[in-house]
């Protein structure tokens, strides 16, 4: 909780080194996709914040409350001017922040809110939600040709456990508490959520429910959806606040609504969560299996056998090697992470990994880091190797974009009979761009896996980097969306993907959100653009989602 | 699938016999709650029929497609007058039928309900979508005061399984398919659903969906909502057929706005669920508490360990006894029916009923009917009792109800913190209106319990059924309400619960509800005054939802 300095340009915190990896990754990449065309230095955050856009309106006619939270700090609004995509970061390297939301307001309290919101909406002013700020979608950049933003960060006053019940095992979590912020508190119930997004450390619990994130568990329990009882959303039009129950048959549910809105229908004030006793048991098994098809058939199985597990992690030859998982695991071959936990029973060996070590069998799945338990043996455990790469990961894309190689990841899901087709697909694509994919499935449903794709490449100059980028992007989102896949499973729509909404959704829902939107926001003022385009009406400037 | 007629009046088959229970639950009756005031006869059908209603329009200025599906059968239109609750079947022994709707329609396809959706929008005909008819909360019964009203009967021409695919173990099935002919049909690609609402029998897939069905699971796959991979929904706006992908974070999910939409957006005509191979392997075992309290903290600590029985339900003594469960369990004592089952895995006395058992052991619980497979020893397995009874109860109802006793259910869920103050307050309001309360879990949350209570009592006479009861409803939604409980987990809102509806969710989202409504269906044909109240506006006699 202590106050480092979060990053004005780059992935996290200022003071974080490079990740050790870069070397060996920057061989890699040389190997794979030649030499670099450039080099690139770390923006000079001091002479941009100096020229930075001043504010294009004054507070003098807001109501007290609005003058109190915002500010107008260069650092503040730069580092808000972006998510953190690869495509954001490089924006912000090559020194951009042309377009900052004018104010950054941080709300001590509701009231405030509902202040903010009268007068932003009195003001045509648009307010942009912000958690951690780690949107890779451009879900809080400010929107283009808007001319009154104020972006709200819940991350300084919003950020406490305010109760926890260990008999429902549920807590009341305000909206800005982040991944770190919310365990140390739930510590002291002797509770965890055990719910880690790549963004955990600083992503925000209502960034979260805003964005559907996906987190630690394989199966089951995949999205934050179903860790949520219930939730309080200030809106333009008013304060909902959800009945903490198990389960409600009265009607289509509320929190369904708010759950993926992205900002664009009110400001998450807190959530009851369902949390749990940290695991007391846990066992976890690296599978090498003859090929990435095969071990998917081993997940499938296992999945659809309801086994459970915690960690069920298929991952191509290509990148378990980048992981370091898998021993000496050939680049056609696959290796699956398999794990189990529980707070409260044990035998997790014989009750749940042998049987499923059983099933991967039948798919040539072969056990090269065998069982243990992260306490006794975590050496064994290649999912502990495996989570502080993956939280490392997005520090060492930062080292590589400055020097000349971009990486992005991108993700979908789908039906376990078309997975081939759309992973043939993407990488089609990515040969013909002289780019480099690899593939892990993230999360297993009994219909269909989510699958995540690491995209390598090497732009040929500083200048076209980002229109290259943006017509892959736009080829492999097709060719997702041309395969049965959903647009994301967990990264959410934001600005960049709002124009495929309606592929994935058709023009009937498309249009229904629109309406929801306008019933919760009638003036459009709630993070316009995001998850539907906004369409220029016909009378003239104004726009209208 | 052979055509059995459907009881005009009662619940069920017109052929089913009295169940064989009728004379001890009316002995055990007689003792609870003394000797009943007066006896009923089922209603004369063919003579209500004679002086039914007529259609209080015609349909000769409607499109070619509506006349050739619209009928105005009498029997049909009486069975369609109520639905299936006690005060329903009641209203339909003493002979109402006053408000019949108007035509049934009997669409062959698809473009049948487009052109009857558009033909009812222009002439502000009330649409009633019917599965099964089943409805306990008047979902589907014609408004009061309305005046052309049509109810749409979709099990005669969408009542087929289009496809299934067993690598993605999911179905594509008709909104009209009721419970046997889903499982007939997906015998054939080895395949089956496990989903079995107490109207299983007679209700249908799209009746499921719409009022979001509680079935067989007794953790984690409680609602049909869990099953639904996509859906397919006719409203007067459009079509709206939504993507089949395991789990899309795109936006807020479409689905879950027409799941428990209890027909006031469309009409479900298909929808792809998650299915499963029947099970091979199955134990079962029935264990008793020294009380009802106890009961529910071994239970939570089963749900709360993630072991995800099949079965897991709490019955308290009186409600065992009824059902022989249990052997000579004592009034103050409780059973817990608990079942594990597998289509993939065996060893589930080890791997999972022992280490549950062990959990329930802590709280006194005693194993009184040993575990077994459903196949090995049939006898063994309560639940097997308790299943076969629970889809007799329906029709042990209506014996009573001639015979001068009503029996209604009613349910609700609530945190593990709350659920004694409720059920206490719910006896309470029982006590002091001389009627008994049995309660069981049918299902069971980390957060706390589904509670299903079923009353018994003796109105004073026919003529003050009806409101004795509803006054006694009333108390019991009010109590339920008072203690942090949900309307309905499971039975839905219909119009019986409606003006309660804002008290659960409260004014922003109910209005949200009538927005979304409105966007679908802006002249609020579709059946109105469902989950929320029809508004009167003020210009006079036009009323909107």
């Amino acid at each position: 909780m202590a106050a480092r300095e979060l990053s004005v340009w780059g992935w996290g915190y200022a003071d974080t080194p490079e990740p050790p990896q870069v070397d060996s990754a920057l061989q890699s990449y040389r190997f794979l996709l030649g030499k670099p065309n450039y080099t690139l230095f770390p923006p000079d955050v001091a002479a941009i914040a100096r020229g930075l856009r001043k504010p294009r309106f004054n507070l003098a006619d807001a109501p007290a409350e609005v003058r109190q939270i915002c500010s107008d700090d260069p650092k503040t609004r730069m580092r808000l001017s972006y998510g953190r995509s690869t495509r954001d970061i490089f924006r912000a390297i090559l020194g951009g922040f042309s377009n900052p939301p004018d104010y950054v307001a941080l709300p001590r309290t509701e009231s405030d809110i509902v202040a903010l919101l009268a007068w932003a909406d009195r003001t045509a002013t648009h307010v942009i939600p912000v958690g951690g700020g780690t949107t890779v979608a451009a879900g809080t950049e400010p929107l283009k040709g808007a001319t009154r933003v104020v972006a709200v960060d819940m991350t300084k006053h919003f950020n406490k456990v305010l109760e926890a019940n260990t008999t429902d095992m549920t807590a009341l979590v305000q909206g800005g508490v982040t991944g770190p912020g919310l365990n140390t508190q739930l510590r002291k119930w002797g509770l965890t959520l055990r719910h880690f997004p790549q963004a955990w450390e600083l992503a925000t619990v209502g960034g979260w429910l805003a964005t559907r994130s996906g987190g630690h568990y394989a199966t089951n329990l995949t999205h934050i959806d179903s860790f949520v009882v219930s939730l309080r959303i200030i809106t333009p039009r008013g304060i909902i606040d959800t009945l903490p129950v198990p389960s409600s048959g009265a009607g289509p549910t509320p929190d369904r609504v708010f759950l993926g809105s992205e900002g664009i229908l009110g400001i998450v004030t807190q959530c009851r969560l369902r949390v749990q006793h940290p695991p007391q048991h846990r066992v976890a098994t690296t599978l090498v299996f003859p090929s990435f098809a095969k071990g998917s058939e081993a997940t499938r199985a296992i999945v659809q056998a309801s086994l459970y597990p915690a960690q069920c992690r298929l991952v191509d030859g290509a990148e378990s090697r980048a992981y370091g998982i898998g021993g000496d695991v050939r680049l056609d071959q696959a290796c699956l992470l398999l794990g189990f936990e529980s707070a409260h029973v044990g035998d997790l060996e014989t009750r749940c990994m042998a049987p499923a070590i059983a099933l991967a069998r039948k798919f040539g799945g072969l056990v090269v880091a065998p069982g243990g338990t992260d306490t006794e043996s975590p050496a064994a455990d290649e999912s502990a190797t495996f989570r502080s790469s993956f939280i490392t990961v997005p520090y060492l894309r930062d080292a590589l974009l400055l020097r000349g190689f971009w990486l992005e990841t991108f993700e979908t899901a789908c039906s376990w009979s078309r997975w081939e087709e759309l992973k043939t697909g993407v990488e089609a694509v990515a040969r013909e761009r002289k780019a480099v994919v690899t593939t892990r499935y993230t999360h297993v449903y009994t219909d269909g896996p989510a699958m995540y794709f690491t995209v390598a490449f090497r732009p040929s100059s500083p200048n076209a980097a980002i229109s290259e980028w943006n017509r892959m992007k736009t080829a492999f989102t097709t060719c997702v969306l041309d395969h049965g896949g959903t647009l994301t499973h967990h990264h959410a729509v934001g600005k960049d993907l709002a124009v495929f909404y309606e592929r994935e959704k058709g023009a009937v829902w498309t249009d229904t959100v629109r309406a929801i939107k306008r019933h919760f926001d009638p003036n459009g003022i709630m993070n316009p653009g995001t998850v539907v385009p906004v369409q220029q009406s016909g009378e003239g400037t104004k726009s209208k989602i």
